[in-house]
């Protein structure tokens, strides 16, 4: 097992031991505790002092179901906050089955605007992996959707890892692209700018060939076996995440319908709970549009190798053609009710678009829903919508101001009513409705992210209890228990969808850390999952505060604390000293 | 006395009793002392609960020699801390006289871009100030040298406050206007994008007409009398301050060529301290070129009533017609050297835009030098940076990226080096060749900011001692005994520049404390002096670690850390724990 460290400046390649301190680690707890090890926090984000971490959780690769993860890691630029942004690609096992435990990016190029391809491979007869530097020149400055066939053309059977032109112009706004299981451009590590990290340091492609390489060493295999099945046993019981099951059938866009019945879908800039055209845009709009399209049935699909739940879905066109895949709630959500369009078609377009250029789907909805709010379109006017999105892959002066992300858009058109924390946009849950999700956007140690601690589960859907979505009660128990519980499983490679499956069958949570002790020769419980977490949300958070970051910037917004939200007509009323109480009680 | 409370949201006036604990104070300390008890820190600058305070200063409108200054406090959009921006204008003494210490614009209108003129005259028969709110409909949207004529012809024999275009479009880079003594709009509260406050306010113009106001209150008639004279002697006899000195001969841009000797005069985006065009656009090529073209020599003029020191310059052309005033050394410097610019008509072409705009020259001419290292012009360009400022009048898209301030067109552009602290732009002087000042953009409570505590009169003035600019010894010392002396000068309605003769000459500063004491009726020594300056500064900090800023942010921008400045190829070698001791020992 190694820590692969890639100089960008002198584009060199080093192979190293894995510390002590690391070997327990993956995914999420690794990158983050390598971030908060090697890189000042108070730095620029674009400098030459940022590293951009690449790490596999600690059982991706194996056969744990669901466990294709990948979490890159950064100072963000979009944030000023230590970043984890996660993807489900087999470019995540990829990297597994070299023994490389994390890949770490540092230094950067003297020259601007120079791009180089990393080809990484197993060099059997020295039973390592090998790195090859190649200029990017030619892939450059396009749409990923055509610059992709060229590499597998050039490179063969490789996975990806790379940047758009957003993260090629440094946008705040610029994700890390993955391949996805038909080599399209569609997964992503979205949030939180890291394409910008990538751009900063001239690297535009990791391809990786893992032909030959040995797999992931598992101190246990049987005890693996069992894990996996447990695990795999309660995915496949579960309503939401079962073959044929919530997420399989209607995708992550089955929320659409379910978050606006309960009035905390955001719509036109986080102005309603409400959208009158949810309906048409939901889940189950796309589970029947294509039935209607193909004329059959279309059950979801994987995003990578070994998963279980396979909730992606495609958009197809009347004519069959596919027009974007994936369409996932937040995406469908962003680009359609909070920018008040409600035509699947032009959504899935919008998807595309963000796919071709390196952008992540959420940031670039609320972006667009301040720039309508700021006067630069209609509320529902998709082809303006999609006009300014193509801004963005242009670069005019338009483009660079709206790929600064949603609260850069606000500050320079002066939009009071930027729904960003720590310069991050809200996801597809109004706090004001949905109050717990609340205290996670505002405490999480990533800006605001759904993902970091999903309240949604027992405030809106009754998994792994019960709560009043509209009481501000108890959420910051709710919300630190949940973010501790995500920081362990973002450190396990799987994908945070188990969670619906293992907060409800307890054999399911123990599958997980059976999982993990067999790869790691531990002995952990059920009982180390909240302590495992905690540190790593510790971790996280200790570099935040040398940030600079205070509890000041735990908080949400202004205004939704004087704005009331239709149809509840609530403010975010969660005290400022509950908020404050996630972090100092964890 | 009173506190005049004007409402936008309802556009009501208020005439307030001075609570007790404002009484003793004015212009800086008591905009900060009202900023501090009626906004929340965490709120937004653009939102309705910030406001937007003008004090004129305690001895502003007495016989005090050069103390027409007025304080304008706000939290700033730019920095996000608390502000004071400080101009010299007829406006300061016209609202004491009205007896008005401070009026409080608060509220904003519910409708969007709608823009309104404060008329404030004196109702001879109530004995009170009146209040009379107008649309500015026919005002706004223009060039503010076309706009003030009209304001006058409308409004007869007043004194201006207001914003440009800059402010209406609530630009990060926006200050508040006043006339100057030929009624031009050259006076600015120009840093911290106090325009925008005022923008966001709806409010466009306050015009005051003080015919029959009563004037300031004088507890001790004769002992402003004795104050005053000894002021006035040292200002006189200061070879820096006194009539045909350097200030009056040269005007401020005396110090383009002692800077540039001293290798600290940034230039091409603080890439070097040497401008080999230094020469071309010094204080001495302005009074010479003036001398040449209008065929006689000309000493500088005041900007406000009752200046002895009178520093500012107009620059002509070869026509004898009038292109701009004034041009001061920060102007010259920014919109010159820092963008490789040598010419002295296009950088007073730049001038004349900025205050036509209602832009921070400062802050325009470090934006401006981002732009041309993010390849938007060629340094030295002085076309197309004229078209740049041009611009941000026309409202384009670009225009809105440079409007937003020099740090927000580093982030769209991915300029690394962005010479900003807290988001405000550094001035006229580079702190790796001039230590101390690099102390006072690092700690001041209101981002990069010479004037805050102006290192440069020891570190290259010999002013009130000498020390070597490039050790990085003592420096906090220094600057924490400087912000203080200055919170304190701001407080008094004095110009900053009364500095280099009170610093010099004992008597001077027992003018000031007696004029103080003759106003307030007060027992102050001048051993007070350090003693309330440094509780306005707590009062700020407070202010600002409420707001979420801490030690972290106290901080010189990263790439003066790594990149060497010629000629002396120093960095920015002061320790941080020096940096926390300003304020951890204040």
């Amino acid at each position: 097992m190694w820590i692969l460290r890639l100089n960008m400046t002198d584009r060199s390649a080093k192979l190293e031991d894995v510390p002590d301190k690391y070997g327990g680690l993956g995914g999420r707890g690794l990158t983050s505790s390598i971030v908060a090890d090697q890189v000042p926090p108070t730095c620029h984000p674009l400098g030459p002092n940022n590293v951009l971490v690449f790490a596999p959780g600690i059982v991706t690769g194996t056969t744990a179901p669901t466990s294709a993860r990948l979490s890159v890691g950064a100072k963000s630029p979009l944030t000023g906050t230590i970043k984890e942004s996660n993807a489900g690609t087999s470019w995540a096992p990829a990297l597994a089955h070299m023994g490389i435990k994390a890949m770490i990016v540092e230094g950067q190029p003297k020259e601007k605007a120079k791009f180089w391809t990393v080809h990484l491979s197993w060099d059997a007869d020295a039973g390592v992996p090998k790195v090859a530097f190649t200029p990017a020149d030619t892939y450059t400055d396009g749409d990923l959707y055509e610059v992709f066939p060229r590499l597998f053309d050039a490179f063969g059977n490789v996975h990806v890892a790379g940047i758009g032109v957003a993260g090629e112009r440094l946008y705040g706004n610029s994700g890390i692209v993955f391949n996805d299981l038909k080599n399209r451009p569609t997964r992503y590590s979205g949030r939180g700018g890291l394409g910008a990290v990538m751009g900063s340091k001239g690297l535009k492609f990791i391809v990786v060939d893992s032909a030959g390489a040995p797999g992931v060493e598992v101190a246990d295999k049987e005890l693996l076996k069992q894990g996996s099945k447990k695990l795999a046993d309660a995915l496949r019981s579960h309503d939401i995440t079962k073959p044929q099951g919530g997420l399989n059938t209607y995708g992550t866009a089955v929320l659409i319908n379910i978050m606006n019945e309960a009035g905390g879908l955001p719509t036109k800039n986080f102005s309603s709970g409400r959208f009158d055209g949810a309906a048409d845009i939901a889940g189950e709009a796309i589970f029947e549009g294509n039935k209607e399209r193909l004329g059959k049935e279309l059950y979801n699909h994987a995003c990578s190798p070994g998963c279980i739940i396979q909730c992606s879905n495609t958009w197809f066109a009347k004519d069959g053609s596919e027009i974007a895949s994936c369409v996932e709630y937040e995406s469908d959500w962003a680009l359609g009710a909070n920018c008040g369009i409600d035509n699947l078609d032009q959504i899935a377009q919008m998807v595309k678009l963000c796919n071709a250029y390196g952008l992540d789907t959420i940031e670039t909805g609320t972006t667009i829903g301040v720039a309508m709010e700021a006067g630069l379109a209609e509320f529902g006017d998709a082809e303006k919508a999609i006009a300014l999105i193509e801004e963005m892959g242009k670069g005019t002066p338009l483009g660079r101001i709206l790929g600064g992300g949603t609260n850069t858009t606000a500050q320079i058109y002066g939009v009071v009513r930027s729904p960003t924390v720590k310069g991050q946009s809200m996801p597809a849950y109004d706090p004001r409705a949905v109050k717990g999700i609340g205290v996670t956007y505002a405490t999480s140690t990533m800006g605001a992210d759904h993902t970091a601690g999903y309240t949604i589960a027992p405030e809106i859907l009754s998994v792994g209890g019960e709560a009043d979505a509209l009481d501000p009660e108890g959420k910051a128990d709710t919300s630190r228990a949940l973010q501790a519980a995500t920081a362990f499983v973002d450190t396990t490679g799987h994908c945070l969808f188990i969670a619906f499956a293992i907060l409800d069958i307890a054999s399911g949570l123990e599958g997980v850390v059976d999982e993990v002790n067999a790869v790691l020769g531990t002995a952990y419980t059920v009982d180390d999952v909240d302590r495992i977490g905690r540190e790593i949300l510790r971790v996280e958070r200790a570099f935040n505060e040398a940030a600079g970051f205070t509890k000041a910037a735990d908080r949400l917004p202004e205004f939704m604390k004087y704005e009331e939200l239709p149809p509840h007509n609530q403010v975010f009323d969660v005290p400022d000293e509950e908020l404050d109480s996630v972090y100092g009680e964890m």
